[in-house]
């Protein structure tokens, strides 16, 4: 039976460190960090995704603040409006909720939002100097994730890890501190690592997916990750997220990639979904924050 | 008995096709495709090794000009070459040969090249481009890896590959060429990727490189790709070179890292060392200058 990683509880203790790290840092004398999300239109799903990190930065004590703006904006007012933050000293952090309305190009709105505020990791820069294992900010679901296996001591060093899916903004990051040299950076790990996806046979992924001592997935296909896939002790993470309807009502559920219960009986470690990975990637946004406004208040000295 | 692939005459039709790119360029009214090295100290190998880049730029009718800089200076003053150079309007191709002297920090001299001539892909601005699949500059070698599959039709997508290094210059961008999805850019190609390095237990080596059909190898370690590691008809690609001296004699010879006598007997494809990848790195040294030239010149239009 494995152990269930308890995200929720380790994304709580992040956050009550990152309180009196905050308290600290305003009283040597600085202002309280800074959070501004960019919110376009009116979809639900995001909408609720900002409200939650909003709450999260205010119980933290970061100074938040959401930009609603009408689907209708076009590019070029967006980038004004990226490039105003970007140079206003009031605001540490930049974040802009995805996805953005269809005649917005994503990569350019990224690459907009200065590297030194990208808290979301999203720009080049900080892609390039994450691969190249360079200082930088790192998307914060693939942190909350090395955060996890960290807390849980999970060797890495040595041993087999595949990452199921090649997202730019999760799996990919995941993939790139997994396989790097720790000598090099604090966040790299060591691990052998085999990246799967859609173009892996299912009888390859299986093949990969017994050798792993670690398995992270993050395709939102539930049930892609079956018990006969797992090495026994081996360690599960779960970044998928999926709403199924429940059978026999009209009311649904969220489940992840990893067929949990009988998973759970050969893995030695295994996220839930939710409250596995999922509060983590708030919680380490906020620790992102914290980091972004102390880089800038030293920068100013 | 595997069909040995002929880096040296694909190698010699790229530059074949360039040259005739090159006149048909200058014959519509452009200048000629410009690259100037930076070759710091009097490191022989460093020196053979530009000099043979300087050589094939000229057969193909690129101009070319070796800046040869004393290992005494400074990192200032080297910037401040590398900065004229950036602004030079006839200048394309910049290259700086590595390594630099220990007391000059190797990243910042790669990112002071402006990432539009950064002819090596070194830059973290190409290095970000190419971990999210943009239109960059790739680094040569990978680059000749990749036209090598191409030339010989290897079938890349839903395959296993694995690269053994993760050298950032070199196995890092094959990795990524390698997983990425191909219906976001044409360089892509859809494989299975196992990254492995010196962590990756030598019995763990053997089984990842048993399932693949994709070897391509990058460690400087004679030998480490043994006969008994290969699935029979697999693409092994050698990228290793080390110079060993030759038994019972004061003489040496170039080594990569695969038992080629070995290996061929059950491989499908096998690149030899020398003759194999190397001659395709200058080759697309010249393919990428004639590229910045041609995209210089069109953003002048």
């Amino acid at each position: 039976m494995a152990k269930i990683i308890d995200g929720k509880q380790v994304a709580a203790e992040v956050r009550l460190n990152l309180k009196n790290e905050v308290q600290e840092f305003i009283a040597a004398g600085n202002r309280a960090p800074q959070l501004t999300a960019i919110l376009i239109g009116n979809d639900p799903a995001s909408q609720t995704y900002v409200n939650n990190k909003m709450k999260a930065a205010q119980e933290i004590g970061i100074n938040s603040c959401t930009k609603h703006l009408p689907s209708s904006i076009s590019e070029d007012e967006l980038l004004k409006i990226i490039d105003e933050l970007n140079e206003n000293q009031s605001v540490d952090a930049i974040l802009v909720q995805l996805p953005v309305p269809d005649h917005i190009n994503e990569r350019k709105i990224c690459n907009a939002v200065k590297y030194e505020k990208d808290v979301d990791g999203f720009n080049e820069i900080n892609v390039g100097r994450l691969a190249l294992d360079m200082e930088t900010i790192v998307p914060c679901t693939p942190l909350g994730v090395r955060q996890l296996l960290k807390y849980y001591n999970i060797e890495t060093k040595g041993k087999n890890a595949v990452v199921v899916g090649r997202s730019k903004n999760v799996s990919l990051p995941i993939a790139m501190m997994l396989h790097t040299d720790k000598s090099h950076h604090d966040r790299s790990m060591d691990a052998t690592v085999t990246i799967c996806h859609r173009y892996t046979p299912r009888d390859e992924l299986k093949r990969y997916c017994q050798l792993a001592d670690i398995i992270v997935t993050a395709t939102g296909i539930p049930g892609i990750i079956q018990a006969d896939m797992v090495k026994p002790g081996a360690c599960v993470i779960d970044i998928g997220i999926t709403r199924i309807p429940i059978e026999g009502t009209d009311k649904t559920k969220l489940v992840g990639d990893v067929d949990f219960e009988a998973v759970k009986d050969i893995a030695g470690f295994i996220t839930p979904v939710p409250g596995g990975v999922g509060p983590m990637t708030v919680a380490m946004l906020m620790k992102t924050t914290v980091k972004i406004a102390k880089n800038l208040a030293f920068k100013k000295l």
